[in-house]
């Protein structure tokens, strides 16, 4: 349990379709791991069981991350931005993020000969 | 110039009013700055300049961050999530990123007693 949840929806502005993206980023590395959609009822689950949770846009239903990969996100910090129309994650991330198997969904950049493949961005180093 | 936008547009899937969310990530410290929308002139001018640019959908109009506060960010990697509906900017951000004078606009988060204010994510220290 994380903190207060209403507090947090109250604050969100959803779209069209009751929903608001969400940025997973792995707070061990500062890698960004995927971007995600939610809807209340996935900002309430995450709030309380402090696992990353999303609205599926492809299945319609409610998806905790890692429910069947086991790839899934321990929720340390639930953010929103100035204008209430972005959350952040920061999680500790077990495995890798991606369905792809790369550790984040950003695994490929613009480079002269078009899209490069890695397996996602670097580790931040300070 | 960072690359070819083309191949990077052309991989884009734009939603229904042909924007796409983007993240900008100071590469610095890690700090997720804000998140924003582009539409295929912005990812053109963010990798042809490589200033980050977006749509405003506020304004209605392409908005080079920094262009009148100065707080800019020089773009060094562009990236494209696994389904294409995701941008990553990864940046040098030159001072606060918020119009609200923080360093990011995700300068709120879930408490127990409600949102907490304070001047953004931590910065990532591996």
């Amino acid at each position: 349990m994380l903190g207060n949840a209403e507090s947090l929806i109250a604050a969100v502005k959803f779209d069209s379709k009751g929903l608001v993206p969400v940025i997973a980023q792995d707070r061990a590395t500062g890698v960004i791991r995927m971007l995600a959609w939610a809807n209340a009822e996935a900002l309430r689950a995450t709030v309380a069981k402090e696992r990353a949770t999303f609205w599926s846009r492809s299945r319609n239903e409610l998806w905790e991350k890692g429910a069947t990969s086991g790839n899934s996100m321990k929720v340390h910090d639930v953010r929103i931005d100035c204008d209430g129309d972005a959350i952040l994650y920061l999680v500790d991330a077990i495995g890798p993020s991606c369905h792809t198997g790369a550790t984040s969904c950003f695994f490929r950049a613009v480079g002269k000969d078009g899209l490069a493949t890695d397996d996602g961005p670097a580790r931040i180093n300070p």
